[in-house]
Protein backbone atom coordinates (compact mmCIF):
# COMPACT_ATOMS: atom_id res chain seq x y z
CA UNK A 1 0.00 0.00 0.00
CA UNK A 2 1.83 2.88 -1.14
CA UNK A 3 2.41 5.67 1.70
CA UNK A 4 0.93 8.98 1.59
CA UNK A 5 3.98 11.76 1.74
CA UNK A 6 2.87 14.48 -0.90
CA UNK A 7 -0.16 16.46 -0.69
CA UNK A 8 -1.91 19.10 -3.12
CA UNK A 9 -4.17 20.84 -1.51
CA UNK A 10 -6.69 23.11 -3.67
CA UNK A 11 -8.43 25.78 -2.28
CA UNK A 12 -6.61 28.14 0.15
CA UNK A 13 -9.78 29.17 1.39
CA UNK A 14 -10.46 28.51 5.54
CA UNK A 15 -10.84 24.95 5.35
CA UNK A 16 -7.50 24.27 2.98
CA UNK A 17 -5.03 26.49 5.41
CA UNK A 18 -6.79 24.34 8.04
CA UNK A 19 -6.07 21.14 6.23
CA UNK A 20 -2.50 22.61 4.52
CA UNK A 21 -1.18 23.58 8.02
CA UNK A 22 -2.09 20.30 9.95
CA UNK A 23 -0.82 18.21 7.31
CA UNK A 24 2.96 20.35 7.11
CA UNK A 25 2.66 20.34 11.06
CA UNK A 26 2.55 16.48 10.69
CA UNK A 27 6.02 16.41 8.41
CA UNK A 28 4.08 15.79 4.71
CA UNK A 29 5.11 17.79 2.01
CA UNK A 30 2.32 20.01 1.06
CA UNK A 31 1.44 22.19 -1.43
CA UNK A 32 -1.23 24.98 -1.14
CA UNK A 33 -3.18 26.21 -5.14
CA UNK A 34 -5.64 28.71 -5.45
CA UNK A 35 -6.75 30.68 -8.55
CA UNK A 36 -6.74 33.45 -6.45
CA UNK A 37 -3.30 35.26 -5.78
CA UNK A 38 -4.59 37.12 -2.95
CA UNK A 39 -6.11 33.89 -1.29
CA UNK A 40 -2.26 32.83 -1.83
CA UNK A 41 -0.90 36.00 -0.93
CA UNK A 42 -2.82 35.83 2.06
CA UNK A 43 -2.02 31.97 3.52
CA UNK A 44 1.64 33.11 2.82
CA UNK A 45 1.03 35.44 5.25
CA UNK A 46 -0.63 33.34 7.59
CA UNK A 47 2.27 30.69 7.58
CA UNK A 48 5.45 32.87 7.03
CA UNK A 49 6.43 32.93 10.97
CA UNK A 50 5.19 29.10 11.69
CA UNK A 51 7.02 26.28 11.98
CA UNK A 52 5.13 24.80 8.97
CA UNK A 53 6.26 27.02 6.97
CA UNK A 54 8.95 25.29 4.90
CA UNK A 55 6.99 22.70 4.14
CA UNK A 56 4.55 24.34 2.08
CA UNK A 57 4.76 25.67 -1.19
CA UNK A 58 2.10 27.95 -2.77
CA UNK A 59 1.08 27.63 -6.50
CA UNK A 60 -1.32 29.85 -8.44
CA UNK A 61 -1.08 27.06 -11.59
CA UNK A 62 -1.97 23.25 -11.28
CA UNK A 63 0.48 22.94 -14.43
CA UNK A 64 3.01 24.26 -12.56
CA UNK A 65 3.53 21.75 -10.04
CA UNK A 66 6.52 19.99 -10.84
CA UNK A 67 5.90 16.94 -8.04
CA UNK A 68 3.39 14.64 -9.03
CA UNK A 69 1.28 13.90 -5.44
CA UNK A 70 0.56 11.15 -3.66
CA UNK A 71 -3.08 13.12 -2.15
CA UNK A 72 -4.93 15.78 -3.72
CA UNK A 73 -7.52 17.40 -1.59
CA UNK A 74 -9.66 19.69 -3.32
CA UNK A 75 -11.04 22.21 -1.37
CA UNK A 76 -13.47 24.71 -3.45
CA UNK A 77 -16.39 26.10 -3.62
CA UNK A 78 -19.85 23.68 -3.01
CA UNK A 79 -20.82 23.75 -6.62
CA UNK A 80 -21.10 20.69 -8.80
CA UNK A 81 -20.01 22.55 -11.99
CA UNK A 82 -16.75 23.92 -10.55
CA UNK A 83 -15.77 20.83 -8.91
CA UNK A 84 -16.45 18.68 -12.12
CA UNK A 85 -14.51 21.34 -14.07
CA UNK A 86 -11.61 21.37 -10.90
CA UNK A 87 -11.24 17.53 -11.62
CA UNK A 88 -10.55 17.91 -15.39
CA UNK A 89 -8.23 20.75 -14.73
CA UNK A 90 -6.75 18.28 -12.51
CA UNK A 91 -6.16 15.46 -15.42
CA UNK A 92 -5.66 18.22 -17.65
CA UNK A 93 -2.35 19.05 -16.01
CA UNK A 94 -1.25 15.27 -15.77
CA UNK A 95 -1.86 15.10 -12.27
CA UNK A 96 -4.10 11.88 -12.23
CA UNK A 97 -1.67 9.57 -14.51
CA UNK A 98 -0.39 7.51 -11.51
CA UNK A 99 -2.91 4.57 -10.82
CA UNK A 100 -1.95 5.40 -6.91
CA UNK A 101 -2.84 8.86 -6.73
CA UNK A 102 -6.30 9.61 -4.77
CA UNK A 103 -8.01 12.40 -5.10
CA UNK A 104 -10.29 13.89 -2.76
CA UNK A 105 -13.37 16.27 -2.65
CA UNK A 106 -14.10 17.90 1.03
CA UNK A 107 -17.80 18.77 0.38
CA UNK A 108 -20.63 19.01 2.73
CA UNK A 109 -23.54 18.56 0.49
CA UNK A 110 -22.44 17.28 -3.20
CA UNK A 111 -22.07 13.13 -3.79
CA UNK A 112 -18.43 11.75 -5.10
CA UNK A 113 -20.27 9.91 -7.82
CA UNK A 114 -22.19 12.88 -8.93
CA UNK A 115 -18.97 14.94 -9.38
CA UNK A 116 -16.69 12.18 -11.30
CA UNK A 117 -19.61 11.08 -13.31
CA UNK A 118 -17.78 12.12 -16.41
CA UNK A 119 -14.30 11.62 -15.70
CA UNK A 120 -11.79 8.57 -16.19
CA UNK A 121 -10.80 8.61 -12.83
CA UNK A 122 -13.61 7.96 -10.91
CA UNK A 123 -11.68 5.00 -9.26
CA UNK A 124 -9.40 7.24 -8.24
CA UNK A 125 -11.92 9.59 -6.02
CA UNK A 126 -13.48 9.41 -2.75
CA UNK A 127 -15.20 12.71 -0.60
CA UNK A 128 -12.97 13.50 2.56
CA UNK A 129 -15.03 15.76 5.13
CA UNK A 130 -13.32 17.60 7.52
CA UNK A 131 -15.60 19.63 10.20
CA UNK A 132 -14.99 23.18 11.20
CA UNK A 133 -12.67 23.61 13.55
CA UNK A 134 -15.14 26.11 15.86
CA UNK A 135 -17.26 23.29 16.77
CA UNK A 136 -14.48 21.46 18.67
CA UNK A 137 -14.98 18.38 16.42
CA UNK A 138 -11.91 15.89 14.92
CA UNK A 139 -14.32 13.88 12.94
CA UNK A 140 -13.17 13.34 9.55
CA UNK A 141 -15.80 11.44 7.47
CA UNK A 142 -14.55 9.25 4.76
CA UNK A 143 -16.93 8.05 1.90
CA UNK A 144 -16.03 6.48 -1.01
CA UNK A 145 -18.98 6.04 -3.73
CA UNK A 146 -19.69 2.59 -5.74
CA UNK A 147 -16.96 2.98 -8.10
CA UNK A 148 -14.04 3.94 -6.10
CA UNK A 149 -11.36 1.61 -5.79
CA UNK A 150 -11.39 0.00 -2.28
CA UNK A 151 -7.73 0.67 -1.26
CA UNK A 152 -8.68 4.04 -1.00
CA UNK A 153 -10.90 4.40 2.16
CA UNK A 154 -8.36 2.56 4.41
CA UNK A 155 -5.46 4.57 2.62
CA UNK A 156 -6.94 7.79 3.87
CA UNK A 157 -8.69 6.67 7.15
CA UNK A 158 -4.20 6.11 7.78
CA UNK A 159 -3.72 9.30 6.46
CA UNK A 160 -6.32 10.77 8.73
CA UNK A 161 -5.09 9.24 11.89
CA UNK A 162 -1.65 10.31 11.47
CA UNK A 163 -2.92 13.91 11.08
CA UNK A 164 -4.18 12.86 14.93
CA UNK A 165 -8.10 13.27 13.58
CA UNK A 166 -11.02 10.83 13.76
CA UNK A 167 -11.94 9.11 10.66
CA UNK A 168 -15.27 7.57 9.87
CA UNK A 169 -15.53 5.62 7.12
CA UNK A 170 -18.94 5.25 5.67
CA UNK A 171 -19.56 1.65 4.02
CA UNK A 172 -21.75 3.60 1.11
CA UNK A 173 -22.25 6.74 -0.32
CA UNK A 174 -25.03 8.97 1.88
CA UNK A 175 -26.04 12.76 1.41
CA UNK A 176 -25.29 14.36 4.22
CA UNK A 177 -22.47 11.60 5.51
CA UNK A 178 -23.74 10.83 9.27
CA UNK A 179 -23.60 13.30 11.98
CA UNK A 180 -25.36 15.77 9.73
CA UNK A 181 -28.46 13.33 9.01
CA UNK A 182 -29.03 13.08 11.93
CA UNK A 183 -28.77 16.43 13.26
CA UNK A 184 -31.14 17.39 10.43
CA UNK A 185 -33.61 14.89 11.82
CA UNK A 186 -32.95 16.52 15.53
CA UNK A 187 -32.99 20.48 13.86
CA UNK A 188 -36.41 19.19 11.91
CA UNK A 189 -38.16 17.63 15.12
CA UNK A 190 -37.04 21.12 17.00
CA UNK A 191 -38.24 23.61 14.61
CA UNK A 192 -41.69 21.76 14.30
CA UNK A 193 -41.88 22.01 17.99
CA UNK A 194 -41.52 26.09 18.19
CA UNK A 195 -43.96 26.06 15.20
CA UNK A 196 -46.26 24.24 16.61
CA UNK A 197 -46.66 26.13 19.40
CA UNK A 198 -45.72 23.48 21.71
CA UNK A 199 -43.08 25.37 23.48
CA UNK A 200 -40.77 28.38 23.32
CA UNK A 201 -37.45 27.94 21.62
CA UNK A 202 -35.77 28.92 24.88
CA UNK A 203 -38.06 25.70 26.51
CA UNK A 204 -36.81 23.18 24.01
CA UNK A 205 -33.02 23.73 24.45
CA UNK A 206 -33.68 23.41 28.03
CA UNK A 207 -35.89 20.35 27.79
CA UNK A 208 -32.96 19.06 25.07
CA UNK A 209 -29.71 19.72 27.59
CA UNK A 210 -31.14 19.01 31.01
CA UNK A 211 -31.71 15.77 29.35
CA UNK A 212 -28.73 14.82 27.60
CA UNK A 213 -26.08 17.54 29.90
CA UNK A 214 -24.66 19.07 26.52
CA UNK A 215 -24.02 22.51 26.74
CA UNK A 216 -26.28 23.57 24.07
CA UNK A 217 -29.64 23.01 22.52
CA UNK A 218 -30.93 22.87 19.17
CA UNK A 219 -31.28 26.49 18.70
CA UNK A 220 -28.56 27.73 20.10
CA UNK A 221 -26.51 25.46 17.78
CA UNK A 222 -28.53 27.01 14.87
CA UNK A 223 -27.30 30.24 16.44
CA UNK A 224 -23.76 28.85 16.15
CA UNK A 225 -23.96 27.31 12.54
CA UNK A 226 -25.78 31.27 11.56
CA UNK A 227 -29.11 31.19 10.37
CA UNK A 228 -28.53 32.39 7.04
CA UNK A 229 -26.14 29.10 6.89
CA UNK A 230 -28.59 27.04 8.85
CA UNK A 231 -31.09 28.38 5.50
CA UNK A 232 -29.04 27.75 2.81
CA UNK A 233 -28.68 23.79 4.07
CA UNK A 234 -32.23 23.34 4.63
CA UNK A 235 -33.19 25.17 1.20
CA UNK A 236 -30.99 22.77 -0.38
CA UNK A 237 -32.99 19.83 1.36
CA UNK A 238 -35.85 20.56 0.60
CA UNK A 239 -35.36 20.86 -2.94
CA UNK A 240 -35.54 16.87 -2.67
CA UNK A 241 -37.40 16.83 0.03
CA UNK A 242 -40.41 19.30 0.04
CA UNK A 243 -41.94 18.99 3.76
CA UNK A 244 -38.21 20.70 4.48
CA UNK A 245 -40.29 24.10 3.49
CA UNK A 246 -41.35 24.62 6.98
CA UNK A 247 -37.91 25.25 8.38
CA UNK A 248 -36.94 27.30 5.28
CA UNK A 249 -40.16 29.52 5.79
CA UNK A 250 -39.26 29.91 9.53
CA UNK A 251 -35.61 30.11 9.26
CA UNK A 252 -36.23 32.89 6.73
CA UNK A 253 -37.90 35.39 9.26
CA UNK A 254 -34.96 35.86 11.39
CA UNK A 255 -32.57 35.74 8.60
CA UNK A 256 -34.68 38.67 7.12
CA UNK A 257 -34.69 41.02 10.21
CA UNK A 258 -30.83 40.16 10.29
CA UNK A 259 -31.05 38.08 12.81
CA UNK A 260 -28.20 35.58 11.96
CA UNK A 261 -26.94 34.30 15.23
CA UNK A 262 -24.11 34.77 16.94
CA UNK A 263 -22.60 36.77 14.44
CA UNK A 264 -24.91 39.21 14.16
CA UNK A 265 -25.22 39.46 18.07
CA UNK A 266 -29.05 38.13 17.40
CA UNK A 267 -30.76 35.21 16.82
CA UNK A 268 -32.93 33.08 18.81
CA UNK A 269 -31.07 34.19 21.43
CA UNK A 270 -29.00 37.45 22.30
CA UNK A 271 -25.07 37.71 22.53
CA UNK A 272 -22.62 37.44 24.00
CA UNK A 273 -24.63 35.95 27.04
CA UNK A 274 -27.34 34.26 25.70
CA UNK A 275 -30.05 33.00 28.36
CA UNK A 276 -29.20 29.39 27.73
CA UNK A 277 -25.68 29.59 29.21
CA UNK A 278 -27.84 30.01 32.72
CA UNK A 279 -28.31 26.62 32.77
CA UNK A 280 -24.71 25.27 33.19
CA UNK A 281 -23.26 21.61 33.91
CA UNK A 282 -22.98 22.82 37.87
CA UNK A 283 -27.08 22.86 37.31
CA UNK A 284 -26.57 19.53 35.91
CA UNK A 285 -27.31 16.68 38.87
CA UNK A 286 -28.56 13.14 39.18
CA UNK A 287 -32.06 13.26 40.42
CA UNK A 288 -30.48 11.45 43.78
CA UNK A 289 -32.81 8.39 44.93
CA UNK A 290 -35.83 8.64 46.87
CA UNK A 291 -34.21 7.13 50.25
CA UNK A 292 -31.38 9.23 51.03
CA UNK B 1 -53.01 30.02 44.68
CA UNK B 2 -53.49 27.37 47.37
CA UNK B 3 -50.09 25.69 48.07
CA UNK B 4 -49.45 22.36 47.68
CA UNK B 5 -49.04 20.41 51.31
CA UNK B 6 -50.49 17.02 51.08
CA UNK B 7 -50.01 14.52 48.35
CA UNK B 8 -51.20 11.50 47.11
CA UNK B 9 -49.38 9.16 45.05
CA UNK B 10 -51.19 6.69 43.40
CA UNK B 11 -48.99 3.40 42.39
CA UNK B 12 -45.74 1.43 44.07
CA UNK B 13 -43.88 1.32 41.65
CA UNK B 14 -40.20 2.62 41.13
CA UNK B 15 -41.87 5.75 40.02
CA UNK B 16 -44.40 6.27 42.47
CA UNK B 17 -41.39 5.32 45.52
CA UNK B 18 -39.16 7.78 44.15
CA UNK B 19 -42.13 10.68 43.87
CA UNK B 20 -43.18 9.53 47.32
CA UNK B 21 -39.50 9.46 49.02
CA UNK B 22 -38.47 12.98 47.14
CA UNK B 23 -41.79 14.52 47.87
CA UNK B 24 -41.70 13.20 51.50
CA UNK B 25 -37.76 14.38 52.11
CA UNK B 26 -39.22 17.91 51.39
CA UNK B 27 -41.45 18.07 54.29
CA UNK B 28 -44.31 17.00 51.86
CA UNK B 29 -47.42 14.96 53.80
CA UNK B 30 -47.29 11.82 51.56
CA UNK B 31 -50.06 8.86 50.63
CA UNK B 32 -49.14 6.25 48.93
CA UNK B 33 -51.56 4.09 47.71
CA UNK B 34 -51.32 1.31 45.64
CA UNK B 35 -54.32 -1.98 44.85
CA UNK B 36 -51.57 -4.49 44.71
CA UNK B 37 -50.32 -5.04 49.23
CA UNK B 38 -47.42 -6.80 47.66
CA UNK B 39 -46.02 -3.34 46.31
CA UNK B 40 -47.24 -1.32 49.29
CA UNK B 41 -45.23 -3.29 51.61
CA UNK B 42 -42.35 -3.44 49.76
CA UNK B 43 -42.33 0.31 49.80
CA UNK B 44 -42.83 0.67 53.59
CA UNK B 45 -39.70 -2.02 53.74
CA UNK B 46 -37.69 0.61 51.52
CA UNK B 47 -38.43 3.56 53.20
CA UNK B 48 -39.10 2.12 56.89
CA UNK B 49 -35.50 3.65 58.14
CA UNK B 50 -35.42 6.35 55.99
CA UNK B 51 -35.61 9.88 57.72
CA UNK B 52 -38.51 10.04 55.38
CA UNK B 53 -40.36 7.21 56.62
CA UNK B 54 -42.47 9.25 58.93
CA UNK B 55 -43.83 11.80 56.30
CA UNK B 56 -45.42 8.68 54.21
CA UNK B 57 -48.92 6.82 55.32
CA UNK B 58 -49.78 3.37 52.41
CA UNK B 59 -52.65 2.76 51.84
CA UNK B 60 -54.45 -0.13 49.96
CA UNK B 61 -57.65 1.48 49.33
CA UNK B 62 -58.76 5.12 48.08
CA UNK B 63 -61.87 5.27 50.02
CA UNK B 64 -59.56 5.18 53.15
CA UNK B 65 -57.84 8.31 52.72
CA UNK B 66 -59.41 10.55 55.18
CA UNK B 67 -57.59 13.37 54.66
CA UNK B 68 -58.01 15.47 51.10
CA UNK B 69 -54.87 15.71 49.21
CA UNK B 70 -54.19 18.99 47.01
CA UNK B 71 -52.18 17.39 44.53
CA UNK B 72 -52.80 13.51 43.21
CA UNK B 73 -49.98 11.76 41.31
CA UNK B 74 -51.08 9.05 39.35
CA UNK B 75 -47.75 6.39 37.93
CA UNK B 76 -50.14 2.83 37.17
CA UNK B 77 -49.57 0.89 33.97
CA UNK B 78 -49.24 2.64 30.05
CA UNK B 79 -52.80 2.00 29.47
CA UNK B 80 -55.61 4.05 28.28
CA UNK B 81 -58.44 2.08 29.83
CA UNK B 82 -56.66 1.46 33.54
CA UNK B 83 -56.21 5.42 33.73
CA UNK B 84 -59.68 6.21 33.05
CA UNK B 85 -61.03 3.87 35.40
CA UNK B 86 -58.83 5.16 38.12
CA UNK B 87 -59.84 8.86 37.06
CA UNK B 88 -63.43 7.28 37.88
CA UNK B 89 -62.27 5.81 41.23
CA UNK B 90 -60.73 8.85 42.50
CA UNK B 91 -63.85 11.00 41.72
CA UNK B 92 -65.82 7.79 43.44
CA UNK B 93 -63.55 7.88 47.09
CA UNK B 94 -64.61 11.99 47.01
CA UNK B 95 -61.02 12.76 46.13
CA UNK B 96 -62.09 15.74 43.45
CA UNK B 97 -64.44 17.19 45.06
CA UNK B 98 -62.30 20.13 46.40
CA UNK B 99 -61.96 22.61 43.33
CA UNK B 100 -58.48 23.18 43.82
CA UNK B 101 -57.27 19.69 43.69
CA UNK B 102 -54.59 18.92 41.35
CA UNK B 103 -54.56 15.18 39.09
CA UNK B 104 -51.70 14.70 37.24
CA UNK B 105 -50.67 11.42 35.26
CA UNK B 106 -47.14 10.69 34.85
CA UNK B 107 -47.32 9.15 31.21
CA UNK B 108 -44.71 8.64 28.51
CA UNK B 109 -47.04 7.70 25.79
CA UNK B 110 -50.79 8.85 26.45
CA UNK B 111 -52.61 12.41 26.19
CA UNK B 112 -54.25 14.27 29.26
CA UNK B 113 -57.17 15.23 26.85
CA UNK B 114 -57.63 11.33 26.06
CA UNK B 115 -57.93 10.36 29.60
CA UNK B 116 -59.98 13.14 31.23
CA UNK B 117 -62.28 13.09 28.28
CA UNK B 118 -65.27 11.64 30.09
CA UNK B 119 -64.46 13.06 33.32
CA UNK B 120 -66.20 15.53 34.92
CA UNK B 121 -62.67 16.94 36.83
CA UNK B 122 -61.19 17.48 33.46
CA UNK B 123 -60.45 21.11 34.03
CA UNK B 124 -58.21 19.87 36.92
CA UNK B 125 -56.65 16.99 34.97
CA UNK B 126 -52.88 17.66 33.71
CA UNK B 127 -49.76 15.39 32.54
CA UNK B 128 -46.85 15.71 34.52
CA UNK B 129 -43.88 13.69 33.12
CA UNK B 130 -40.88 12.65 35.56
CA UNK B 131 -38.02 11.12 34.19
CA UNK B 132 -36.22 7.65 35.21
CA UNK B 133 -33.42 8.98 37.56
CA UNK B 134 -31.21 6.36 35.85
CA UNK B 135 -30.74 8.54 33.29
CA UNK B 136 -29.54 11.63 35.25
CA UNK B 137 -32.16 14.24 34.37
CA UNK B 138 -33.82 16.25 36.61
CA UNK B 139 -36.42 17.45 34.20
CA UNK B 140 -40.15 17.38 34.92
CA UNK B 141 -42.46 17.87 31.90
CA UNK B 142 -45.57 19.60 32.73
CA UNK B 143 -48.21 19.20 30.24
CA UNK B 144 -51.70 20.84 30.07
CA UNK B 145 -54.31 20.09 27.77
CA UNK B 146 -56.63 22.38 26.42
CA UNK B 147 -59.58 21.76 28.94
CA UNK B 148 -56.56 21.86 32.25
CA UNK B 149 -57.77 25.44 34.38
CA UNK B 150 -54.83 28.02 33.80
CA UNK B 151 -53.19 28.24 37.23
CA UNK B 152 -52.48 24.49 37.19
CA UNK B 153 -49.35 24.53 35.05
CA UNK B 154 -47.61 27.62 37.64
CA UNK B 155 -48.66 25.47 40.30
CA UNK B 156 -46.91 22.38 39.87
CA UNK B 157 -43.95 24.52 38.06
CA UNK B 158 -43.47 25.52 41.89
CA UNK B 159 -44.00 22.12 43.23
CA UNK B 160 -41.59 20.84 40.87
CA UNK B 161 -39.05 23.25 42.11
CA UNK B 162 -39.32 22.92 45.72
CA UNK B 163 -38.33 19.18 44.87
CA UNK B 164 -35.17 20.45 43.45
CA UNK B 165 -36.20 19.73 40.34
CA UNK B 166 -36.41 21.24 37.08
CA UNK B 167 -40.11 21.62 35.04
CA UNK B 168 -40.37 21.87 31.38
CA UNK B 169 -43.72 23.50 30.96
CA UNK B 170 -45.48 23.20 27.54
CA UNK B 171 -47.69 25.15 26.08
CA UNK B 172 -50.04 22.73 24.87
CA UNK B 173 -50.61 19.14 24.83
CA UNK B 174 -48.07 16.99 22.61
CA UNK B 175 -47.64 13.33 21.87
CA UNK B 176 -43.93 12.68 23.66
CA UNK B 177 -43.44 16.05 25.11
CA UNK B 178 -40.37 17.70 24.29
CA UNK B 179 -37.20 15.85 24.63
CA UNK B 180 -38.65 12.57 23.27
CA UNK B 181 -39.77 14.12 20.24
CA UNK B 182 -36.22 15.43 19.28
CA UNK B 183 -34.73 11.88 20.51
CA UNK B 184 -37.59 9.76 18.54
CA UNK B 185 -36.31 11.68 15.51
CA UNK B 186 -32.55 11.28 16.08
CA UNK B 187 -32.83 7.54 16.46
CA UNK B 188 -35.22 7.24 13.40
CA UNK B 189 -32.32 8.85 11.62
CA UNK B 190 -29.65 6.66 13.10
CA UNK B 191 -31.96 3.18 12.25
CA UNK B 192 -32.26 4.30 8.99
CA UNK B 193 -28.71 4.71 8.45
CA UNK B 194 -27.99 1.25 10.15
CA UNK B 195 -30.89 -0.48 7.92
CA UNK B 196 -29.14 1.08 4.40
CA UNK B 197 -25.57 -0.15 5.36
CA UNK B 198 -24.47 3.55 5.68
CA UNK B 199 -22.42 2.55 8.15
CA UNK B 200 -21.92 0.02 11.39
CA UNK B 201 -23.95 1.21 14.67
CA UNK B 202 -20.63 1.46 16.53
CA UNK B 203 -19.39 4.15 13.40
CA UNK B 204 -22.80 6.37 13.92
CA UNK B 205 -22.41 6.37 17.56
CA UNK B 206 -18.75 7.42 17.16
CA UNK B 207 -19.73 10.01 14.72
CA UNK B 208 -22.43 11.57 17.22
CA UNK B 209 -20.41 11.08 19.91
CA UNK B 210 -17.49 12.53 18.64
CA UNK B 211 -18.97 15.31 17.03
CA UNK B 212 -20.98 15.96 19.71
CA UNK B 213 -18.70 15.73 22.56
CA UNK B 214 -21.38 13.25 24.54
CA UNK B 215 -20.63 10.15 26.07
CA UNK B 216 -23.38 8.03 24.53
CA UNK B 217 -24.16 7.42 20.87
CA UNK B 218 -27.87 6.44 19.75
CA UNK B 219 -27.29 3.07 19.57
CA UNK B 220 -25.52 3.06 23.37
CA UNK B 221 -28.82 5.10 24.54
CA UNK B 222 -31.21 2.39 23.02
CA UNK B 223 -29.03 -0.25 25.07
CA UNK B 224 -29.50 1.79 28.28
CA UNK B 225 -32.82 2.10 27.41
CA UNK B 226 -33.06 -1.45 26.73
CA UNK B 227 -34.26 -2.95 23.11
CA UNK B 228 -37.92 -4.29 24.58
CA UNK B 229 -39.24 -0.96 25.96
CA UNK B 230 -37.47 0.89 22.32
CA UNK B 231 -39.62 -1.87 20.56
CA UNK B 232 -42.55 -1.13 22.78
CA UNK B 233 -42.31 2.77 22.21
CA UNK B 234 -41.34 2.28 18.35
CA UNK B 235 -44.41 -0.02 18.05
CA UNK B 236 -46.68 2.40 20.22
CA UNK B 237 -45.64 5.23 17.39
CA UNK B 238 -45.83 3.29 14.62
CA UNK B 239 -49.89 2.60 14.73
CA UNK B 240 -50.48 5.95 14.14
CA UNK B 241 -47.10 7.04 11.49
CA UNK B 242 -46.66 3.76 9.36
CA UNK B 243 -43.46 5.00 7.99
CA UNK B 244 -42.34 3.82 11.88
CA UNK B 245 -42.45 0.27 11.44
CA UNK B 246 -38.99 0.10 9.84
CA UNK B 247 -37.68 1.04 13.17
CA UNK B 248 -40.06 -2.08 14.93
CA UNK B 249 -38.29 -4.71 12.29
CA UNK B 250 -34.68 -3.96 13.11
CA UNK B 251 -35.65 -3.82 16.97
CA UNK B 252 -37.41 -6.86 16.91
CA UNK B 253 -34.78 -8.81 15.91
CA UNK B 254 -32.45 -8.08 18.35
CA UNK B 255 -35.57 -8.77 20.90
CA UNK B 256 -35.82 -12.32 19.26
CA UNK B 257 -32.45 -12.87 20.01
CA UNK B 258 -32.63 -11.78 23.76
CA UNK B 259 -30.80 -8.64 23.10
CA UNK B 260 -32.06 -6.30 25.17
CA UNK B 261 -29.04 -4.05 25.85
CA UNK B 262 -27.03 -3.67 29.17
CA UNK B 263 -30.09 -5.77 31.38
CA UNK B 264 -29.03 -8.83 29.17
CA UNK B 265 -25.29 -8.19 28.44
CA UNK B 266 -25.86 -7.64 25.04
CA UNK B 267 -27.60 -5.34 22.46
CA UNK B 268 -25.92 -3.39 20.06
CA UNK B 269 -22.78 -3.55 22.91
CA UNK B 270 -21.77 -6.17 24.74
CA UNK B 271 -21.28 -5.11 28.36
CA UNK B 272 -20.21 -4.35 30.86
CA UNK B 273 -17.56 -3.14 28.64
CA UNK B 274 -18.91 -1.82 25.59
CA UNK B 275 -16.60 0.04 22.96
CA UNK B 276 -17.29 2.75 22.82
CA UNK B 277 -16.79 3.39 26.04
CA UNK B 278 -13.14 3.90 24.92
CA UNK B 279 -13.87 6.85 23.01
CA UNK B 280 -13.49 8.90 26.77
CA UNK B 281 -13.74 12.42 27.27
CA UNK B 282 -10.16 12.27 26.71
CA UNK B 283 -10.16 11.13 23.13
CA UNK B 284 -12.14 14.72 22.67
CA UNK B 285 -10.23 17.42 21.36
CA UNK B 286 -10.29 20.61 19.45
CA UNK B 287 -8.86 21.02 16.08
CA UNK B 288 -6.26 22.56 16.81
CA UNK B 289 -5.18 26.04 14.77
CA UNK B 290 -3.19 25.28 11.43
CA UNK B 291 -0.43 27.85 12.64
CA UNK B 292 0.82 26.66 16.19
Amino acid sequence: MKTIKTILVVGAGTMGKQIAGRAASKGYTVFLQDNSGQALQAAKLDFQKTPVASFITYCADLTSIDVSPDLIIENITEDLGAKRRLLKSLENAQLLTRDDVIVCTNTSDLLPSAISRQSDYKNRYCAMHFHSPEYGATVVDIMPHRRTDPDIAPRLSDFITSLDLDPIVLRKENPAYIYNNILNAMMDASVRLALQGVASEEEIDKAWMLNTQMEIGPFGMLDLIGLDTALAITRQRAKSSPKQWFGVRYLEKFVKQGKLGIKTGEGFYKYPNPSYKNLTVEKFRAISKPVE
